[in-house]
C-alpha cells in the first residue's frame, strides 16, 4: 500500500484520460472525482475502478467528450441525455442543475437517462449539501440481484443517496439495495472471514454468512429482503420512466458494458421552509440523539451516515490516498 | 370475522366520527380512508386503528376540526402546519397540494409538521398515482427502533411511500423501516410461529426469529441492519428540518400520545419528461421482468410492491370488509 498525495493522484488520472481523449479540463474534473472517493475511504469506488472505467472508455461504453444534453423540462422538473459521456462528469453537471432548479423553484428533479456508471453516489450527495442543499439522487444498474422469491438477478442493487447539509458537517446516506456487493463478498472470501450478518442464499436455497456460497449461487439478499426487492423495482421504475432512458432488465449483466443506465437528482433548498439556525438545530438535535443512544457494547458507539467520512477525508489529505501498490503501477503502465 | 359491505362500515364510522364532533363532510372523508385501508387489505392500518384513533381524539393529541395550513412557500416548495389535525384528514390535503404543485412546476414538494399519525402510508401514493402522477412520501414516527450499534429505541421505523402509474395498476411500496413491526410480531407470536427471518435480537444481544423474545428486548431490526438505521435518521432530519416540525427524538412513546409528527409529500408529473404511451411501455416492461424473473420454488411467483392490492381490493368490495366481530362489537358501542 502507497500513500501518495491527493495533487499527485489526481495529475496521474488526469494525464491517463488526457490521453484517452478528455479534453484537459473534464480530464482534471474526472480524475478529482476519482480521487476525492478515495480521499473519503471509499475505496471501492475510488481510484481502485479507475482501470475498469479505462476498460470501458477503450471498448467504446464511454464517449470521453459527450455532455449531457436538456432534452424536455417544465418548471423545475427536467430530463436530460447522457449522450454515453462519462458517467461521473454527467452526474456532476445534472446534480448541478437540480441545483440551480432548487434556487429558483425550492425544488429541483433531473432525470438523466444514456449515462454510464456514476461511481461513487454519495459525490452527488456531498455535491448538494455542501452548497447548502438537501440532495436526493439514485441511479439504476445492471441485473445483480434476485427479487424476492426468485432465483436469478433480475433487479438492480440500484443505490441511492440521501443527503442533509448541516454546519459541523453533512449528514449523507449513500447505500446499494443489496446487502453486500458482491466486491464486499470477495473482500471477506479472501479474508477467510464469514459475513457479520446473512448476506444471501447458497445454492441450497438456505440462508448464509458464507460469502463463497453466494458468489456461487449469485443470489445475493436485498436490504430487508422483500423490502429492498420492492425499492430496487421502483427506483428502476422511476428513473427509466421519467428518463425515457433503460431499465435494469434491458442494461448487460457484463460488468464492462454496463452502459446506458437511468438516474434522478434532485435538489431541495431548506431556506424556503424556514429559518437556517433553526434548521441547524434541529439537524444538530437529531445527530446528538443518535450519539447519545446506548450502545450495544460497552465502550461502543452509535453512528449516523457520513460520521466517519470527514475524519477519513482530513486524515488521507494529511498523509496520502491509500493506494494498492500494483494498482498503482498498473496505471502507470497505461 | 364478519363480512361488512364497504358502505355500511364507512357509514358506521362516520358516524361514530359525527359524534365526536366532526364536521359531516370531515367525517365522510376520513371514515372512507379507514375503509379503504381494510378493503385494501392493509388490516392493521385500518379499521383496526379506528379505536386507537378514538382515543387519541378523547385524549387530546387530535383537534377533529383542524386543518393544515399554509405557512411558507418558494414556487414548488411549500411547508404546511397540521395543526394537531387528524393525521389522514391532513395528509391527504397535503399531498393533493404537493399534486397541485407538480401540475404548476413539474415537481411539488409539502413539507407537513404538527400533524397526526397517517394511518396507512401507501393511501398517499394510491391518491397521487390513480391520478396519473408518481407520489413518495414519508413520515416519521416515535422512537421505537433502536439504531444500529444500540440497545434502545432512538430512532422511528419512519414509513416510506414510492407510487408510480400504470394503466393496468399502479406500482406501490408502502414500507416501514423496522423489518417487523411490534403489530406483527405480536401476530406471529399469537400464532405460536418463529419469523421467516431474523426480526431482532433477544436480551442476551443474539439475533433471532423469536417473536417474543424481540418484545421483550425492544431490539427490533431496521431492514439493512445498518443501511436501514441510516435510512430512518435522514428522513427523520429531511421531514423535521423541512417542516420546522418534531423530530422522533421528541416525539413520546406511548402510541397513545404519538401527536405532533412531521412529514414529506412530493408529486411528480411524468408527462413533463415524455410521451405517455412511450413511458406505459416502460413501466409494463419492467413490471413484466420482474413476473418473468424464475421464481425460487417450482409453482412459486415474484411480484412487484402492491400487485396483491388490486385483486384483494376487488374481492372486499364484491364479499364485504373483513371485521373482527369483537371489534366492531366496540366501535357500535362507542
Amino acid at each position: 500500500m502507497n500513500r501518495i498525495p491527493f495533487e499527485k493522484v489526481q495529475e496521474k488520472l488526469a494525464g491517463v484520460l488526457q490521453k484517452l481523449g478528455f479534453s484537459a479540463e473534464r480530464a482534471q474534473t474526472c480524475a478529482r472525482l476519482f480521487a476525492e472517493t478515495t480521499c473519503d475511504g471509499v475505496y471501492t469506488h475510488g481510484v481502485s475502478r479507475f482501470p475498469r472505467f479505462v476498460a470501458m472508455v477503450r471498448n467504446g461504453s464511454i464517449d470521453v467528450n459527450a455532455a449531457p444534453k436538456r432534452m424536455a423540462g417544465f418548471g423545475a422538473a427536467e430530463r436530460w441525455d447522457g449522450q454515453k459521456g462519462p458517467g461521473n462528469l454527467n452526474a456532476l453537471e445534472c446534480m448541478d442543475r437540480a441545483m440551480a432548479l432548487s434556487r429558483e423553484h425550492g425544488v429541483g428533479w433531473v432525470s438523466l437517462g444514456n449515462t454510464n456508471h456514476w461511481m461513487r453516489g454519495g459525490t452527488y450527495g456531498w455535491q448538494a449539501a455542501e452548497a447548502g442543499l438537501i440532495g436526493i439522487c439514485w441511479t439504476n444498474t445492471m441485473p445483480n440481484l434476485p427479487p424476492w422469491g426468485a432465483v436469478e438477478p433480475c433487479i438492480g442493487n440500484n443505490p441511492l443517496v440521501f443527503a442533509v447539509p448541516r454546519a459541523e458537517g453533512p449528514v449523507v446516506l449513500d447505500m446499494a439495495i443489496s446487502q453486500f456487493s458482491y466486491g464486499a463478498l470477495e473482500s471477506y472470501r479472501k479474508r477467510g472471514e464469514l459475513l457479520p450478518v446473512e448476506g444471501g442464499f447458497d445454492v441450497e436455497g438456505k440462508l448464509t454468512r458464507d460469502p463463497g456460497a453466494i458468489e456461487k449461487s449469485q443470489r445475493s439478499l436485498p436490504i430487508g429482503y422483500w423490502k429492498g426487492s420492492g425499492l430496487s423495482i421502483v427506483l428502476d421504475m422511476i428513473a427509466a420512466m421519467t428518463s425515457l432512458g433503460r431499465a435494469t432488465h434491458e442494461l448487460s449483466s457484463d460488468p464492462l458494458f454496463e452502459a446506458d443506465v437511468s438516474q434522478v437528482f434532485l435538489a431541495i433548498k431548506p431556506d424556503v421552509f424556514g429559518a437556517p439556525e433553526v434548521q441547524s438545530r434541529i439537524a444538530d438535535e437529531i445527530v446528538a440523539s443518535v450519539d447519545g443512544c446506548k450502545p450495544a457494547k460497552e465502550g461502543g458507539s452509535v453512528r449516523y451516515p457520513g460520521e466517519k467520512t470527514l475524519r477519513t477525508r482530513a486524515e488521507n489529505r494529511r498523509l496520502g490516498l491509500p493506494v494498492d501498490t500494483a494498482l498503482w503501477a498498473e496505471i502507470a503502465a497505461i
